[in-house]
């Protein structure tokens, strides 16, 4: 069994930095984000992976777990095509154990992301490969600064604006909260739910470390052009 | 980390009789499956218990892997209870990493049972405690037959009569299609799908290892008094 991550992953003095500057240009992406717009996933991954994402995770929900599995070689198959320096990471939503089983079948599956729904980060942790990155969504001060939110490699914070993309998410905290928040966390943050690259400015003085974004790219007319303009807004908002 | 399973597991010599002895009288239970009956899991899962069902499968469709491992924890406490010699075995459905999680935290969970749109059998043997069980669910004599089929602890066959309680598990196999899946199976069957004690004889005729339920027990006005009937059939039928 190969254990493929990113070679800055395994490496503990460049993990931490490495890990914060892969958040810059989030992509979350599943088959339910893209079949309305009459595209396939494989190639929104290929067009927002030409745009400059850094940072890929696979959210295919309802799909069973050898779907998601197949899903993840596929887009392995893309990312192998990257050169290294150039390559985002890429996490699966939720299963731990789709995650595990392609980091075992040799596949560059970096880690997971779970929500406050899901495993806790302790044991996601410990179930991956060492130096896996486990992220994790949380939306309020106790949420933030839980021993969960603390062992996580990132935390994923909103919804920032209202979102269509994740049911449930409720209303947005705004640009405000959103940087009490980030505030409050002791690990990486991105902004997620309805981001744009219009926000950039805004999630940059907060303090955080990235745009996360759905529909920003996967709705996008063109995907590989919004990649490109939320990469290029969030380097103007660090600069 | 303690990883906790049946002693039985852990001995190579004892462990392909004892999970096959275990099959006889094997319960699939969720709250998807008590909630129409104003019941609750564990009141359900503690009097199947005391009714004397050999095998437990934990398969809680669509709750998040969180809540599952709840549930687990509880039926745990539930199965903490049993004397060693009567302690059913405890398997999950499909959440290989939950079952993982289960056995790191010290929980009594014994394996998982996979279908054919989750995990391959191969991964979650590898991925679980040495020893943990691994079942598999087939229908046909390409599934029953495959590499994966092989690899399992054991096989849940069915659909064999037309069921509610699985959407799309399709018109039920019948006895005379049963025995021939049986025949071609290398590893010990349970019928699944609609069953009750008035199949015990064929199945048990089929070669079978034992009845696999859902509504019969879940279902029933008496679930302690269901499953000693079901007991009692499965031991006159294999006399």
């Amino acid at each position: 069994m190969s254990m493929e991550l990113h070679p800055s992953l395994r490496d503990d003095a460049k993990r931490k930095l490495f890990i914060e500057k892969s958040l810059a240009t989030y992509f979350v992406v599943g088959p339910q984000d893209v079949a309305p717009q009459g595209r396939d996933l494989l190639t929104t991954v290929r067009e927002a992976v030409k745009g400059g994402t850094t940072f890929l995770q696979l959210r295919a929900k309802p799909a069973d777990a050898r779907e998601i599995l197949q899903m993840a070689r596929a887009i392995d198959e893309i990312l192998a095509e990257c050169p290294a320096q150039s390559r985002p990471l890429f996490v699966i939503d939720d299963r731990v154990d789709v995650a595990l089983a392609a980091q075992r079948e040799g596949l560059r599956v970096d880690g997971v992301h779970v929500g406050q729904d899901d495993l806790p980060v302790s044991h996601a942790s410990a179930m991956l490969a060492p130096g896996s990155v486990v992220g994790l969504s949380a939306n309020t001060a106790a949420t933030v600064t839980a021993a969960d939110a603390v062992a996580a490699d990132y935390l994923g914070i909103g919804a920032y604006h209202p979102t269509i993309s994740k049911a449930g998410a409720g209303a947005g905290l705004g640009a405000r909260r959103f940087a009490e928040l980030v505030k409050l966390a002791q690990v990486p943050v991105v902004a997620i739910g309805g981001v744009t690259a219009a926000d950039a400015a805004d999630v940059a003085a907060a303090g955080a470390s990235g745009l996360c974004v759905i529909s920003a790219i996967a709705h996008a007319d063109d995907v590989r052009a919004a990649t490109e303009n939320l990469a290029a807004a969030w380097k103007r908002a660090i600069a």
